[in-house]
């Protein structure tokens, strides 16, 4: 018998929320609001790291947010008018307090403080190069490489060692770092991650990972942080400057489909918006002859309205979510999963009772939780139940900050739409099209990169994968992945 | 600086749920599921007792389920076939461990526990008498009262101890009690509180407070408890058998208004189409001209969804939800409740902007999280904000088991329709009839009892309220509050 | 593997100590003191009760006062200029933090709080006749009993009913309780406890179980508590009363021997010289042919300098005691006491290399501690070890508040002093003898009893043993056990 | 009101106790026992890393032993025939978890694990290179210096590369390390810190900083390590290599007076008998009139015995100490310290009622704690108090692993004799002589060094103080400190 949490059993994982500010009374609260407005982006770790007059202090912790606060004196501890901070997913084998975000390191000149959102696809030879120059690493996550390519740079300034720092690193990643004069907030070539700017009332600046943290504490939003670009954010206000002009736009296609909060804006669409519409495209892609539409709560319900609307048939509550998932004992004579999906989701008879019913999800993964689902459908009345899921099928990885499963256990990568239908159990199964979702989305055309990451559905990758190369090696031979060249080569890539 | 739970923020507070099974492997992790269910009808204690070979073990914790059983020896130590779970709404004050059901006692002759969702409205009177003859009580709760008159009770047997207890407490009241040979179910005579029966896959019985729970089991519903009902549970099945037959039905409107889940169903009406068409016939008498019809997640989504039904406006994701809401600093320069409504609810600019908004929410008891809720829309762009409360206005306390603020602390006990909607910045406002609210419910009537009580609404008690009488004794004076007799006098009280 | 606790490997326990005070600034601060310095009589569980002008607040918890008490607040919490604090030695199968003392009872009429150290004889009959009239009891403790009793007498005022009560139970005594009005100490008619009164610097008084308490707090000691009293203190000082006249002097020989610290006086004989007294008996009774004296750390120092003195030898530190004992694992291969004993004692091989060693113990219970030290002790090169005990051998249990081992567990209760000494590995084996004992301690004689309780030795009981003669029954009827007959029968025991 | 902890009120604290094996079954647990016969040398956090086939795992937190492992499975997840044990005094403002040692770090071709017992006094000077050359620090304590000066080390082996490390650094240094394939031991040039080999009953070997740590697992002692030694144990069992050949031996006098255990062993010396004859001689040079001997428990004991010895007085128990020393609130009216002392030890009035008392401590810092006590000995009657110190007064600070209180604190630094006598209020006063402390210590000649560091009392250092020379300054310019040349000075030194 063993204990599982059941809080977080999503099989994809966000790897992070990032929020700083510069310039308000009390920072470490402004940004414990913000995080808490992340929470849906991490919650295994949480830390800040506050300012006060150039001195910065650190708390971090296992858990969620209330969890690593829950002693009212460390927020308290954390003076200060300035104050960044991150909400941590932590992947296995690296749960360590010393991987929880922001990474504060004391030189003996200043001391610096780091957030990440994102992967770096070129982590494992850059620490190795490191390594064999003398560095040594205290945490296991990649994030660390940025602070010994900044103390390495030969260049004069700070700023002009950060950029040069940034030039050598390559994936996703949205940085936020605070010195005792200033905030720097950096997103990579490609835009992989959302990353936006806001002003306080009281006209300082907000920068983060979703525009919901925005709202909770009641900033405006300014802008997107555009790929390339470093900002500071210090007493003067807002400096908006790049450490590189060579970038393309390639927002992560599953911040809209999946993490995202909907009453975010990436990029100016709305997140809820976009996923209405991957509902709509879906009824039109893929009609069914049903009586009702319900939707997975909490994640599909926007994409379950927007097929109902679409379809013309009712839109109804068939599915309730327990708001209390407890940790539990998982008894050996049922599956931990099967479990978890019960005490998650209850079905109302009333509604379920006889009905042909359409149930919209936002994704599938490995299929185990559709199948619980349709079954629990089933036991409560429901006579036929159409899958209808509102994103293409997952066949690959991806490499930039959302800790996706190898191919291995994706479903979709291994089965034909007649075997995953068998396997879960549905009477039809559908999934929106590629270009349904892509229309679905529609991220403003920039000029240049086509807006979106989509490599998990058709294998296309907007750049390199460097170390992640032998993993997929078998498919790039198969010619079933590509990815573009990268916009700049670092040195000695040439 | 005060710290403040965010979580428990509701202004109405139900008792409690109970859970109790007989004849089943490993009881207490099945009563742990099924409290899980129940979970939202008591958040601040939690503990079950389960019956090994006739030997009762207890454990029993301050909290959610999940932080009472968070160690997980704690279930594994709770042996046996038969177990009985409580959760617990702790009153102000009445908050030690001692209080925390299920009550267990050790008599040198028998072990006895007891679980209490309801409020016994002779308990003072009761409780002096008792002492008056030498009883020590130990909780502050009314529930230890039960086990005194039991063991005082001249009759031979058990059940007839029971019954002659039974039969001098009033008010509501849904009891489970677990001796080592059975387990026990009584309602009281006006079936103030819900209370049901299902059967596990394996035959055995299952008392639980909401039909929800059975379905956490994979338990089939069998029937209602009836008021005045004492219905045993032990190694023979099912046996049903009566304390008293004056008995009438009036079952608690707020069950259906508020506090059930949506799943479940109350003497067979579902709670979620209940309130789907108190939303119907909201929209039938209080119409609005507006754009789109959005709820207050989650309590509200089933009125919303109706009265968009009915009205023919469209359905609108205006509100998000957060899932993690924490405990929280809340700084002086903003009211706890502000905060609080902030962290748990974000608007989506993106459907507001623009539009006149119908805003249904299920109740409205001090006005307050209204007044922030219809500020956070208008900041996110509504033009217009029209409040449409799926209940009639709440004026009355009751005593039958729910934490009603006391009438002082109610806004409409004190103010005109016009002064609330001035107070909470609506451009209209408006609530569902009392008559209106009884059509939509619709309990099947049984001959004895209007099926509901709605004194909340119209003060008109089913039955006399005793020690409470002097809290309203100038309503009482004024004729405002009435109340019928008592079906059947107690022992001295003719 | 087990987790065991090596702090509590004693193998006689304490049933607790006790502390009050009437009329001081921050008397909660100060209780924690007192009962700070009583520690070592109940590890395993504490609490207090304050009293705030007439209105009781209670703290209780598992574990070591520092455990208890480590959030500050909770000591800030008992406001009030007077208080009532135990220690608690928790008994197998009562450990629930209801029988934690003080008890606390609220009644309709007034607040009660009730501390006791010792043990009740006829607890058991008095439950059974208490349960049949229809009381319900929380705790599994028999210190509940009286409060049941003073409720049930029909006595007018409260001190009448207490009276009342304490002339209805048997056994040992020491009970601390108050009201809103006073505190109570009580007695029992045999003065098996130590129970003292002092006097703070501010002219109020302070009731607590040993003298160290007094200094701990800087109480001038004013007089011990004699058999049979009832003292009150209050505003207007200290009243001595008593419940009976028909009283004998009989302190527990074990205060002396074990428990009592060394710093502490009973009836005027201070303890460490009473030990110093056995030892230097010991040594002429026991002599050995040998080099150096040394001791068990700490509880057996006072005797092992009395035997060095009177022998002659050389005082020398042959052990070393560890001051910080963990719990731990064990590991299979070896026996848990085994590694308790060497994580807690070390030798000090330089000093017992090649020596004829007289190792001076309080006592032996079941011999195996014993073994181990000396295994200890020749492993570091002694030649030869000479046991000699402080104490009698024990050979019987005794009822009056010492959780003594049943005599099958006894060593001495079934083996000859040969078969002790082979048991043990020890080169020579000698006990004090009972004669010796009584000499040294000699208690000053008051006429009435013998001053002293020595039955764990000889099997002379000073009162009937009530409910636990059929524990005994063997012995009673070969004579090795007797008893004198009670000073005055309850009602119906005539 | 603030809570202090009163366990750890010494005013010198030691930096560490180490503990290393390799190649026994459940080599964590060994460990666990090896650390916690070293408690006494930290506190404050306690870590262990274990090595399971060439995989290392890390279990440390903050606090005392028994709470790093109150968790059971923390041992247990020490897998693995080999580990490193340390446990730590933290220095104010380095108490995070990143500085509880041993420290571990994953490179991407070996794991290692370091532990330190010791203070390099070049610390800042090595950290300030190192940063300059690019080097990130994660702790701040300087034991991290060794790791980046093995892993820019241009030498081709790890051995070559630690013995290049080893002679960069300065000051006291015990470490251990440990790869995938071994333990490293260590010792400084001068071998400021005790160090000690043993062997397993299965022949593996143990390196640990006492031999009371030896005992503690049965091992038997095999050697002293020398100054300037690197042994290895591995699988081929011990070997015994230097890094360097220039070296002297000044074993740390307080080692003896004061930290290390009375059963350990230091150069063959044993502690509590060179505490012994410490007591003796300074019976010699500082004779009392007075009627008894004791000593302040348990630190003295052995000086107080000696004195008693050489006097002829009798030795007597005036002091207990509590056993159970709580963290508390400490009320404003009373100083914290003197709380603290009265909490942790009582008098026993019937020893010292008009005695004239000679009272042997250790040693005496800043006074307060003896003002305390000879209070406490008067209070209980004490008619003369004569207070003699086992060691000589302490003038000077030290850096070679005691945090010792700087100049400004050290009551001797800034009074005369008369001037302290009066502070601490005794009847007279007197500290043992420099030379009686050596010649009763005695180290055994090794040619080189003075056998013992003495510089707490006469300000000669044995070697440069590097970094530290600023504090010193004045004094070193009045030629009250002095100290010898280095005996190999570092490259670039010369």
């Amino acid at each position: 018998m063993a204990i599982e949490p059941l809080t977080s059993d999503r099989s994809l994982n966000e790897e992070c929320g990032i929020f700083g500010v510069w310039n308000v009374e009390n920072a470490a609260q402004l940004t414990f609001y913000g995080l808490h407005a992340l929470q849906h982006r991490g919650q295994e770790g949480a830390g800040i790291v506050s300012n006060d007059h150039g001195h910065l202090w650190q708390e971090r912790g296992l858990g969620l947010l209330s969890t690593v606060f829950a002693d009212p004196e460390k927020l308290q501890r954390l003076h200060g008018t300035a104050a960044l901070g991150h909400v941590r997913y932590a992947t296995a084998g690296a749960s360590g307090v010393e991987n929880i975000q922001p990474l504060m390191v004391n030189f003996s000149d200043m001391q610096l403080a780091l957030a990440h959102n994102g992967n770096l696809t070129n982590a494992k030879t850059l620490r190795k190069q490191l390594e064999a120059e003398g560095a040594i690493f205290q945490s296991s996550s990649d994030t660390e490489i940025l602070l010994h390519l900044i103390r390495r740079s030969p260049k004069p300034t700070f700023v002009e060692q950060l950029k040069d720092a940034l030039n050598q690193v390559r994936g996703g990643f949205a940085f936020l770092l605070m010195t005792p004069d200033a905030i720097y907030a950096a997103l990579d070539p490609h835009g992989y991650r959302p990353f936006v700017i806001g002003q306080l009332p009281n006209g300082s600046y907000v920068a983060t990972s979703e525009t919901a943290a925005l709202n909770a504490v009641s900033a405006k939003f300014i802008r997107d942080v555009q790929p390339g670009e470093l900002i500071t954010l210090n007493d003067e206000g807002l400096k908006i400057d790049h450490y590189t002009n060579d970038t393309t736009l390639n927002i992560d296609a599953m911040e809209y489909v999946y993490f995202a909060r909907p009453d975010s804006d990436i990029y100016g669409v709305n997140v809820h918006e976009a996923r209405q519409r991957m509902g709509e495209r879906l009824a039109q892609e893929a009609p069914a002859e049903a009586d009702i539409v319900i939707a997975v709560p909490n994640s599909s319900l926007s994409a379950a309205m927007g097929y109902a609307k679409a379809s013309g048939l009712p839109y109804e509550m068939g599915l309730v979510k327990n708001q209390y998932i407890a940790r539990t004992f998982i008894e050996p004579t049922q599956s931990r999963r099967e479990r978890a999906v019960r005490m998650k989701l209850s079905p109302i008879r009333a509604v379920l009772q006889g009905k042909r019913v359409v149930l919209v999800d936002d994704s599938i993964v490995r299929g185990t939780t559709s199948k619980y689902i349709i079954q629990i459908l089933r036991e409560a009345g429901a006579k036929e139940v159409h899958v209808r899921i509102g994103s293409p099928a997952f066949k690959y990885p991806t490499f930039y900050g959302i800790d996706m499963q190898t191919s291995r256990e994706l479903l979709a990568a291994n089965r034909s739409l007649a075997e995953m239908r068998e396997l879960i159990g549905a009477d039809s199964l559908a999934f929106l099209s590629v270009d349904g979702l892509k229309q679905a989305i529609n991220v403003p055309n920039t000029g240049k990169g086509s807006g979106l990451t989509a490599a998990y559905f058709d294998g296309h990758y907007p750049s390199p994968i460097y170390d992640y190369e032998p993993e997929l090696a078998d498919q790039i031979a198969a010619g079933t992945v590509t990815f573009d060249p990268e916009v700049k080569p670092a040195k000695g890539e040439q």
